[in-house]
């Protein structure tokens, strides 16, 4: 099992509208193969940071849903002034993980 | 729901011995209340960085099960060697999320 996690830091006053977002999200993901589960994280310290956490089969499933145009689809739908409030803190702050216990 | 995530890291060459222990685990915990289940996420870049991801019903559960016996058995049965090849990076890297979404 495979897992990818985005940090993702906006304005405490905007965290909610972010929430309710991945909440009306599309769910084009459901459906793509090798898809097992997306969860949204809000730290209990900063409300302003939120995690995207997404698990998949195998690395390989994750990095085709990344080129497809179901992934382009669910981003283009992100309300603009929302995705500008959204800073992705850094690059490296995407994470990817092998899960290799339960 | 609560998730608690412990980063850990260690020497990439003992991190299969951690997985292995992470394997072996008492399994105390899985009767604990409130408890929903554990995941060990080592990262696809760096070996030795290794997070230890727990699922909760609530924080109080948590917080219930970070005070008990159990976990201090749990605890308690590592390798000692190992736990001192282990450098929690800092406290601050035990962090915890409410699941706002999935």
């Amino acid at each position: 099992m495979y897992v990818s996690v985005s940090r993702l830091r906006i304005d405490a006053s905007k965290a909610p509208q972010l929430v309710d977002a991945f909440r009306q999200r599309a769910g084009l993901v459901d459906a793509f193969e090798g898809f097992l589960r997306l969860e949204v994280w809000q730290s209990d310290r900063e409300v302003g940071e939120i995690l995207m956490v997404s698990h998949w089969e195998s690395r390989e499933c994750f990095k085709r849903y990344m080129r497809s145009a179901e992934h382009r689809v669910s981003h283009d739908r992100i309300d603009t002034a929302l995705l500008d409030a959204i800073t992705l803190e850094r690059l490296e702050h995407v994470q990817s993980y092998e899960v290799v216990g339960t």
